[in-house]
């Protein structure tokens, strides 16, 4: 079993869907990427929260295998973002961001973190990634995502930090923008070529398509009868499929393909209710029964 | 192994993708079906042609073990329909449909049909297909496909069907207008309580949901990395699922799930090239390899 370390945004969520309102409840990539992947192993958080961070609003954290020394504390507002869902959760409107104290933030590394073998990089700029990056000591698989704001606005810096990992996981929508191509396939292996070895392309409710060696390995979303708020759900994926990982220590393809159904089965309580409600909740018992319902799910026998 | 008999069109296709035209080549719902079913057991197709259907294409069916008794050649032109596709083909507009000589269609089964067990019944007028089941003697499994124009226009019709049948093979927007819910879950199951025990929702490149007893299997559409043209994949998944569950003759979860596969596998092929070419050329080899993908495209070891 391995650590992981993992810097991104801890983040007030104010958050609209079909079904109700959640306001300035906690959130952000690196907060549900952490909770989810503590599931499996140890984490080490690098982020920054403002003062208006309360000790109540870190116990989120609290009685996980989440390390917080990489937590920066500073004076100001910590970052806020508001989104709106439509109907069918198929859109999602941004009402505001306010990145406050992440406008400044450089991410500096405990000297207790720098020897961490997994390292996930949550969407944000480039070239804060890179300087995460910098710090670590030799990674031995590094993952990182991004998004349509950086691929558009920071081409250079992104190829930068893609020719340094191993894995991307992002949407079907930013591979497209990524690769220029339609198909997913060519898609694929057009950004295999920029640098990421494993591509992880996410489709929200359609589950996940991965590369391989010789094709891909495909798993769909649990089909849900109660989607309450789809916000995270992503990051909680790359949570539970890097903590796999890191807990699995080895690289085959039974244990890559196990981490895609781990990342899958998380995400799928994450969407259950508003926020973090449902993974604060989540008990191992929960998850495990629904990793065994995701083999029921797919399962077929050979023709 | 049993034999299926369908019902619907038989028809000139004209279609147009970003990548290319074919013009007035043989289509239509019950020409895929019956191809693609014809790769597991005996086919008795019921449609109806003008006298500009040739004997050269009616070569199509030639050499399968498709049963044309059924097919009636009546003076006036065949039914026409022209569509054209986004440059991503996930939208496709009709550019007209010439119900010709389909407008007066009366199905009439040749007495050799009536004891067919397994049933077909695609995308036509909900009342034509009741009018197939009157004829049929006691069959043993009916699934029906149908489309948001009847869903609309005929909805006492369509429910009236819908009460007989045991499977319905929809796309997922149609399966939510029928059931009134966004929600496919729901849709699911609010559709269950109007008929048919097995639901089969259809999403195109992401692959098939199917309901169970409890809960779901999903399978993922093939990754595929040329995508001439997506006509007919609907009709010819329903083909090979309805073919593969007639061949194997009992109905239980290991036979089920792997007619999903069957179909899944014979539309990945349809969709390679334009109108019935990939069909027309597929070897049982081919499909046999291509099970074989679907395998190791979705597997994984139990966690």
């Amino acid at each position: 079993m391995h650590p992981i370390l993992t810097v991104g945004s801890v983040a007030f969520d104010s958050i609209k869907t079909p079904f109700g309102e959640a306001s300035r409840v906690v959130g952000g990539a690196a907060t549900y990427f952490s909770i989810a992947a503590s599931f499996f192993t140890d984490v080490r958080l690098v982020a920054v929260v403002g003062d208006d961070f309360t000790e109540e609003q870190t116990q989120v954290f609290s009685g996980r295998r989440i390390d917080l020394t990489g937590l920066q504390r500073v004076p100001g507002e910590t970052f806020r973002w508001k989104g709106e869902y439509s109907f069918d959760f198929n859109t999602r409107d941004t009402i505001y961001t306010h990145l406050n104290v992440f406008d400044q933030f450089r991410p500096v590394l405990p000297e207790s973190y720098r020897p961490t073998p997994f390292v996930f990089l949550a969407n944000i700029h480039p070239t804060l990634q890179s300087e995460v990056l910098d710090q670590v000591h030799e990674p031995r698989f590094v993952a990182a995502d991004t998004m349509n704001f950086w691929i558009e606005g920071t081409p250079d810096e992104l190829r930068k930090v893609l020719g340094r990992v191993d894995a991307l996981v992002i949407n079907d929508e930013e591979a497209r923008e990524l690769s220029g191509e339609a198909n997913l396939v060519k898609a694929a292996r057009a950004i295999q070529r920029m640098g990421p070895e494993l591509l992880i392309i996410k489709r929200g409710e359609y589950g996940v398509l991965m590369t391989r060696d010789r094709g891909f390995f495909a798993a769909p979303a649990m089909p849900l009868e109660e989607v309450s708020d789809p916000t995270g759900a992503g990051d909680t994926f790359a949570g539970g499929f890097m903590g796999y990982l890191a807990s699995a220590g080895e690289m085959t393809d039974t244990v890559v393909t196990r981490a895609i159904i781990a990342g899958s089965a998380l995400a799928s309580f994450a969407v259950e209710d508003f926020g973090l409600e449902r993974l604060l909740r989540l008990t191992p018992d929960e998850l495990q029964d629904r990793l065994a319902e995701f083999k029921r799910l797919t399962h077929f026998e050979a023709l």
